[in-house]
């Protein structure tokens, strides 16, 4: 079958993680190829190796068709093929999925130089930033350098688990050639993931990375106990702060981008459900530091909000352009600099 | 002393309405005056009067400087004067804050025609529309036929008991001429009440009024127990659909507004901690009829969002154009016609 689909030129597709979100991910890509005229049947999805008691993770997941430490509870289709090795998950791909942590691109980028299919296209669902001495570059900007290949975004209002529950999302393609948005469209989309596509590959990306800034915020006003006002002024100010962020340094921003669901949308979600906006919260409440928190609250992994929020206080320092973003300067202020929480609006207005 | 400052033609205030929201602003126009140069240091307050037990609302009022019925708690400065005749109340005054339910809009401007200053200008702080037989219209039309005088608009993010109680929140007022734009943000601004003022006064308006109808669905959605990702793309949708209309129907909207609070912040704010949410939620959770929730849960005060998504549809009817705002016409399908609130998705996706 996969022969003969070969022979008329199918798109086959790889899953680049096999975290929280590439799994969501890769249950809808596995049901769509399958219903799909143009896909070939399977998609690989590279999973970083690791044990899980005396099992290797891909043979639990191609065992049991289910991600036992990252999605537990959620079948995937049967075929979904977990590979460890990423020169095996992604040989002949045409589409290459990208959903892994920002910090592994780059070496993910340099095993795959080389070794991509002539017709390879990828799409970038990496949040944040690449951090390099010199500054911050946008994932897709990273991936597309490393591997010359053209590089589309999706990036939504997407709490993983709540679409693996098939509850009702929209998310946001920025493709800068038609076609391929209206491929990625139709590889993503499902009658619960509804994808908008834009014309915006940077705008899209970039609203992924600033939103968790903007969430850190929101969660020092639950935490001061602000209420629905305040917090929606937060997010409104948010919001603007990353539109003038990003088309200040980044050209071709659409204004449209932020009134789809990776602009707006994504920002309300992360700050009424996010994990940046909970530790936030629970840093006002307790006192706690971050670094403790991320121990107690996230099983010790990194936030992104207080990361990038670093990121961008050096960049906006360099250029001078802190008071320009009272809200960025702000939160990196509380969380970096001890700033008292209940300071957070003495800038910002 | 206020003689000595009518010599200077200094700006006298009359707030019209004593409801939670006008005796809210009241309290802040009342610190505000006393502040600030160039205005009359008394601010009357037209209050419907009532009995309550055996007294008159507007003695207890001027008594106890607190609005026992509708902000008990709060303590209002001394220079707020109850007045229950309503030309008494504006005698004089060279601004008038329109503060009352939309329903009573005629009846007053019906008595104070002929009778305003002839330096008069207003501000309607309304919610809703005028509907008449043939239509729905903006109040702040209504106001500017009826008293022939310029008309500002304020409307945002405002919950009017966490701006009592000093949260910091932000508003917008809606201008055409900058001058009295300037003044208005004079008059409301305060340390925890920015004012942000925009040259559109019918968006401003009219993001107040329509935003209720996405409310309905946002507490619809909350009844289904659907999750952020869901809640987020409603009210995104709704956002977009209350631009939509609004551009579509009136003349000279500004993009921007939907960035002010009065936009997005308001609407967030509204899908989150409104009434309307709020009986929604209760309407797919209890099955009990909208009317039936107004009694138990608002006293018997009627929702905005569901009178005005009916004026909506009306509208929308009869111009052939319910397919275009699939949101709108949902809402009222599932609140009037008997949609399972399951289907809320249908026919907008």
């Amino acid at each position: 079958m996969v022969k003969e689909a070969r022979t008329v030129e199918v798109e086959k597709v790889a899953v680049i993680g096999s975290g929280n979100w590439g799994t969501v991910i890769a249950r809808i890509l596995g049901g769509n190829v399958a219903q799909q005229k143009g896909f070939d049947r399977e998609v690989k999805m590279w999973v970083f190796e690791e044990m899980i008691g005396d099992k290797k993770l891909t043979e639990l997941i191609n065992e049991k068709h289910e991600n036992v430490k990252y999605l537990p509870g959620f079948k995937l289709p049967n075929n979904i093929k977990a590979v460890p090795d990423i020169l095996e998950a992604t040989k002949d791909a045409t589409v290459l999925v990208f959903v892994i942590p920002h910090q592994f691109v780059r070496e993910v980028c340099d095993k795959l130089q080389g070794n991509v299919h002539s017709k390879a296209k990828a799409i970038s669902l990496v949040k944040g930033f690449d951090a390099t001495e010199t500054g911050i570059r946008p994932i897709s900007h990273v991936i597309k350098e490393a591997l010359k290949i053209p590089v589309c975004t999706l990036s939504g209002a997407n709490i993983a688990n709540e679409i693996a529950e098939e509850k009702f999302s929209e998310t946001t393609i920025g493709y800068k050639n038609l076609q391929e948005g209206e491929l990625f469209k139709r590889l993503f989309e499902t009658k619960y993931f509804k994808v908008g596509i834009v014309d915006d590959v940077l705008g899209v990306e970039l609203c992924g990375a600033l939103k968790n800034v903007v969430a850190i915020g929101a969660g020092i006003i639950d935490g001061l106990k602000l209420g629905d006002n305040t917090k929606a002024a937060i997010i409104r100010i948010g919001l603007l702060e990353m539109k003038k962020y990003i088309k200040m340094f980044y050209k071709g921003i659409k204004d449209e981008t932020f009134f789809e669901s990776c602009g707006i949308a994504d920002v309300i979600t992360t700050c009424y459900g996010g994990r940046n906006r909970k530790a936030a919260e629970a840093f006002v409440l307790t006192g706690k530091s971050f670094d403790q928190l991320e121990k107690e609250l996230l099983n010790g992994q990194k936030l992104q909000g207080t990361l990038t929020a670093k990121e961008l206080n050096t960049v906006l320092k360099n250029k001078g352009l802190e008071n320009e973003f009272p809200l960025f300067t702000t939160v990196y202020k509380i969380v970096f600099e001890g700033l008292d929480p209940k300071k957070i609006f003495d800038d910002i207005v």
